[in-house]
């Protein structure tokens, strides 16, 4: 399982934090600030000439368990860091769900190394990781309850990051997001820091994500979606948000299934990266309650099973809309048409509503994406905890109670 | 007539500049970097609170023709500048097409004033003006010979900009666009600045555009839909801001709908003015060749005529895109699909793509635009000269000849 980078604006401490908006309508007072310089395409890491003379002699080289070393990006980034004389600090390990041991490791390795920029080379966890010990290495009290439990706004020097991606889906790459773990505690918690903590530039090479393994390929591509429905079934207005989000799932859509026939297409994998990182870089949510229930139930899921997150979210998603269905049924009918192309003509809207969800079903069986929570390892003994372990959130359109998310469970069990 | 900054990223010193790419596949290498931050929202004129402490004391006002000084921002404005104790140098009377003189004149009014901000209150040129004393005031030689007649990029000083919009449309405050007209030499130039020129914060408050007379609304809506149009149609291939702009002109039609109807409708209006920045903020470009050809014949009818800059540009589209229509009808057809949801069934594409466009004229019908020439001073005697001041760009469909634009021209005289 991977909760990495996948964090809701709105959540705040595992606690929900919903902003109530005071106007029904659209586009309320807002701010949107996304400083992150990003360098896009198969020569991007060029970028990284560009980049690197902005910053000290010092870098600290984060990176997770050693694939960039087979499949050759280590060697490249390496190469670049030498000509552009830095002296490299390396901090390798970062786990999917990077913990705060880890943290502490990495806040002395920045320190005793001085760097002067975190170079973060590998997908959302790594991201997170490198953003959780810009903000760390210099803090005077203990991080995890600074910026974690307590949420605190930055007050200390913050060290400056930049990525390399290898994977996509949790759009870390271009966000305020870090989640840290705390086993002991038992508590994950996602801090969504401000634009002083967004990278300072991200390198998106599509290429780099040619090698990842179908399964986790396809989980990625669910995450995306997932990310995107999650902030669009919430709000009753026409939001030009609406509108942007159905631009991203139809462009995913086309490109997903053009990828799991082919994944070394260039141009569907170049569109999903690109997807991935507009679907959850904050503006597709302005003017958004936003939901994120799916997300909760599927993070519980992880919780007590070693599944891949993104297939928690396709085991729930289809049981959890169907449910909620009838709670925002003209956004229903909406994603029906705008989305999956249903013709409206002679149904009532309960029709092409569930006509838009079985749709929806044929693609993700096509895709071949998980919609069975058994296949996960989820049995009926863990329904109660699971429900339990849900934060609750009240963004969307029903604010679920323990036993509807049991019978959403239920569901997902017999899918 | 207004060219105020809207201008196209590959058009340098008036003359197409092309870049050819290599692949026809989408999302090539390319950069991203938009580092404006933004506030939004009817009480968005706050944000100068947090910005102003930013910077030094001395404070450039830039506004136009005086109607801030009507409608009250001037004073609000104002007051929030001596709250925050700045020192205000006024710098006046920017025109819609703001000449090289003025721009000489408030190089001085910056030096003398030893301004540390300016802060452009008003529509696209007022920004556009702003951008362009910012990376002019200290140049050491002449900077319309520098940063227009030569584009070169900047090397001295660049003072940071702020705007406060008061009308949508041009984009300017968030792109590096900055048009600067010499009547002398008979050029008017833009040029679009990389990021560290971009405004470094920008106002936008919705009910700041409700006074806008009708026929100048109606004018910005179609020079909202002709940036989105004009990127659209470019290129052969499923790109992802192609969706993101059939997602922007749906928003677009939806809300332009309701507006003319209800000028001071909230929703409507702060909609239009979030997609109007989107439209033109370089996202929607990435991976798009782009078009440009009907701001290029708008243009030359704005320099025969003093037609309003949107009005021009809604009177040329119909006949422009019925004319490169059999080159480009893959994406014509798309777009009668995708925007004006025309049905497909039993029809050639032929019939589809026309029928898109004769629902886009009974919307432009709707709204109110013109779409005859005759109606903003053309007369047949202008028509040769209109085609020879039309800059020929090359990322379109078709490359236009002189006869084909006198062709096009000749049609919008019957519309």
């Amino acid at each position: 399982m991977t909760l990495g980078g996948c964090v809701s604006p709105f959540m705040r401490n595992g606690i929900p934090n919903i902003q109530k908006k005071e106007r029904v309508i659209v586009l309320g007072d807002f701010q949107y600030s996304n400083p992150t310089k990003l360098y896009f395409g198969e020569h991007s890491l060029e970028g990284l000439n560009q980049e690197l003379p902005r910053y000290g002699k010092n870098v600290l080289l984060v990176y997770g368990g050693g694939s960039i070393k087979k499949n050759g990006i280590y060697d490249q980034v390496l190469d670049i860091l030498r000509a552009n004389g830095k002296t490299v600090f390396e901090d390798a390990g970062v786990m999917p769900n990077p913990t705060v041991e880890k943290l502490y490791e990495g806040c002395r390795r920045a320190r005793e190394g001085k760097v002067d920029l975190i170079l973060a080379v590998g997908g959302g966890s790594v991201c997170d990781y490198a953003k959780a010990v810009s903000v760390s290495a210099y803090c005077e009290e203990d991080p995890w309850e600074k910026y974690y439990l307590r949420m605190e706004d930055v007050d200390n020097r913050i060290l400056p990051v930049g990525c390399v991606l290898t994977m996509v889906g949790t759009g870390s790459e271009m966000n305020g997001g870090s989640v840290i773990t705390n086993h002991e505690q038992k508590r994950k918690i996602g801090h969504v820091f401000g634009d002083n903590v967004f990278p300072k530039f991200s390198i998106l090479n599509p290429t780099y994500t040619y090698t990842l393994p179908p399964y986790q390929m396809k989980a990625g591509f669910f995450d995306i979606m997932s990310h995107i429905l999650e902030q669009y079934f919430s709000g009753e207005d026409d939001n030009t948000s609406d509108y942007l989000m159905e631009g991203l799932l139809r462009s995913l859509i086309h490109s997903t299934r053009i990828a799991v026939k082919n994944p070394t297409d260039y141009e569907a994998r170049s569109n999903i990266m690109w997807i991935a990182t507009w679907a959850l870089n904050t503006l597709v949510a302005k003017g958004k309650s936003t939901d994120w229930m799916v997300h909760m139930i599927g993070q519980s899921i992880g919780a007590f099973t070693d599944a891949t997150h993104g297939m928690t979210l396709s085991a729930v998603s289809v049981p959890y809309y169907r449910f909620i269905l009838p709670y925002g049924l003209p956004k229903f009918k909406r994603y029906a048409v705008n989305v999956w192309d249903v013709s409206p003509d002679g149904k009532t809207d309960e029709e092409i509503a569930a006509e838009g969800l079985d749709r929806m079903v044929a693609y993700m069986d096509e895709i071949g994406l998980v919609r069975n929570a058994r296949e996960l390892g989820v049995t009926e003994e863990m329904l109660e905890g699971i429900a339990d372990g849900s934060f609750i959130m009240e963004g969307g359109y029903k604010v679920l109670s323990h036993e509807d998310i049991v019978a959403i469970l239920k569901e997902s069990m017999k899918a």
